[in-house]
């Protein structure tokens, strides 16, 4: 694998998922593969599942870590070409990316959606220019608009708890008061859709995710009618799509509630974290044996572990 | 040893003070004890001394240390039950603490006290929900009312320095214009009273420690008194209890002089730094030979290294 | 070597310019040499290629690295002797650089100019306190008025570049709207000036470096002129040192285009970065083949290799 940046970088989803079980089964086995190589994990934004998990795989992958956030630790960044940069933003990605190619043989790299233009974000302005001037591979710490590390940790705790060859898989959204990115709700649709799951997105109207990530999979407006036989439950807000990042809706009906559970098909109930409780999920949902949360962040070692061994072994 | 949050996490604390001379004249004896262990170190506030010996102690067991800041570079965290968190904090520490676990062998965690109450500061709510919630062993690197690590290091100090097999031992208030937490207070009084030492205790009225750390010390409000045959004068600056978290006095007169230092047995001037100088101290007793505060400080790494050694051995 | 703090410390540049291509060629030829020994980078300011390249050489140096930000990790300092600390600095250089110093063999140090006075700055408060209390080799990460590792690097990089024996180095002033530190550009001098190339600086009236670092450099004020058959064109941004601090002139004629480019002997284009595209300089220059800006950075991992080996050598 040259890049983990989306879904197009990956050739066979299946076997990454199963890259991740057996890093999970055997996290020590590759330790010599990334000796004397050094990962750059590079934040403009706060983390803390991604942050600990992505260095937790690169040590156990051997490799050396330097973390920085940009902002606090370094440079606003410039992203646009041609312009004059006479304003707060010292360094130019041309210059700053290719600079970490210098000294990293992999970057992670971390940027939100900034909800100033939907094109713009949609275009994933800082991580193809990543890929595109860093000359060394480049890891997706979540985008504008996708979030591979977690969706592939999804599939695999999809696949340690499925009690059924083909599972009901239902991404809902539950409410917030913030905007919020779809990179999560994106990305989790865009890998779903590589499986031969049943898979249904539920969520008010107003909040269809964009069709390139929507494709195929069931819409439906009606969470109770989602919810029935479902085997996983995967909460997530995000701010709307076509009134780019606004919020449409704060329904407090969309809440994940043990009664709500007691629809699906004891599904297991999943979220990417952090997750506001009460405010999306009931606490009863999140303290019930059905609740998958910590299972699926301690899956994020693995998701990214299995990366990392793909493109070390291209190196 | 399972976690090192207080004193009753320790069973020996003779054996544990050797353990940390051990170390010292032993830095790299232990070095495959942690290897392939990750220590997650998580600071709600500021650190230089605790941030960087811990680092250096786990180094020299060979664990692989992870650091992160709370709120800079992740999330703010809720500590309530059952709220509804519609406010700014992202996460809530039941996942946060189970997730770190997941990720990391033993987690260090600062947390200051936030004298918004005095209960909710003394039931220690973070660092008892890291041991609720984390399933792993926590060390405490300052909590509300403790400092386990300073303490253990202020022994370690105390038993380099000691000229007297039973020196007395002074703890003594000096003036601060901030409110500042009793935990290193409470913490080396706790420590002290598990010792032989002749402990006393002076500070002006209305700046009584919790009974539970005072326990059998004498205590006297008359600074002049408490220093008299003094071996160790250790100065620290802390609001009061009883009026909780209010600064009654700051009294000049109990700065540390080499007037007062005159009054003693030679003693030893220790302080837990960062010191204020001039304001808490005169340079002339922190130039002085006397003068132990850099050994003490570097002890820090002792101390620790010993609390991670027993806890690597029960792992 | 002792410290890498000025040019007093090095004893033969041309050595060193040598050690750092050598290090270059076989970047993990010293992985044991540092072994079990810890350099701490303390950062009072942002940092990228500083931050990540130090770390970078130190791990090939078999280094562990604890990096620290003052301020936001840790206390602001007070460098001032004989105060009385009631303000908003919590800990003196004195106890903070003797701490340091028990926990680390080796400590980087960033503290640009604070341009309060001139004097202040120039006597290298923060750099010569480390220095004096530490008690360990102190590396300068960038000063109040020098940057070593990057002069260092520059000469690496014009060492691999220059086809004459003798190469016409230009160090030239470009406009900028902000007040920037003198260092890059002084230290660039300080060390060029120990080299035989052919040194010219130009910049405007009123923006004469300080006399010990020009030395017999030839000085104009003509850009034009110093471009002329050069062949490195070396530019940099800085504020005026006699009337210190102050931006003096923002002339967009000494932007650095294709058109100046084409007076010289078919220069490289070098600048320490970041740098702001279209202010300083024309997109063209950068993204030319001229351009040697990002092996300039590449080199800054091989110049601060080559000094900490030398330190390493002699711990």
């Amino acid at each position: 694998m040259k890049h983990f940046i989306n879904l197009n970088d990956v050739s066979d989803v299946k076997e990454l998922v199963l890259e991740g079980l057996h890093q999970k089964a055997n996290p020590l086995a590759n330790q010599n593969l990334g000796k004397n190589k050094t990962i750059g994990l590079i934040f403009f934004n706060s983390s803390l599942r991604t942050r600990i998990s992505t260095q937790k795989a690169a040590i156990n992958l051997g490799m050396d870590v330097i973390v920085m956030n940009v902002g606090s630790d370094s440079w606003q960044l410039e992203f646009e070409d041609g312009v004059i940069m006479d304003q707060g933003k010292a360094e130019h990605i041309k210059e700053a990316a290719a600079v970490l190619g210098q000294y990293c043989d992999i970057i992670g790299v971390r940027a939100f959606a900034e909800f100033k233009s939907q094109e713009d974000d949609y275009r994933e302005i800082v991580l193809e220019s990543f890929r595109k001037y860093a000359g060394v591979p480049i890891v997706n710490l979540e985008s504008a608009t996708r979030h591979p590390c977690q969706s592939l940790a999804d599939l695999i705790t999809i696949e340690e708890l499925k009690t059924r060859t083909r599972p009901k898989v239902v991404l809902t959204w539950v409410p917030h008061f913030k905007a919020l990115p779809q990179a999560v709700a994106n990305s989790f649709a865009e890998w779903v859709n590589e499986t031969d799951y049943d898979f249904v997105i539920t969520h008010p109207e107003g909040y269809d995710l964009a069709p390139q990530f929507v494709k195929n999979a069931k819409v439906t407006y009606s969470q109770e009618e989602a919810f029935a036989d479902a085997d996983f439950i995967y909460a997530k807000n995000w701010s709307s799509y076509s009134q780019y990042g606004q919020v449409l809706s704060q329904d407090p009906d969309w809440r994940i509630t043990p009664e709500k559970m007691a629809l699906t098909h004891n599904a297991n109930f999943m979220h990417c974290l952090p997750v506001r409780r009460g405010l999306k999920v009931a606490d009863e949902v999140l303290d019930s044996p059905q609740s998958a949360v910590i299972q699926q962040a301690g899956n994020r070692v693995w998701s990214v572990q299995a990366a990392l061994k793909k493109i070390l072994e291209e190196l």
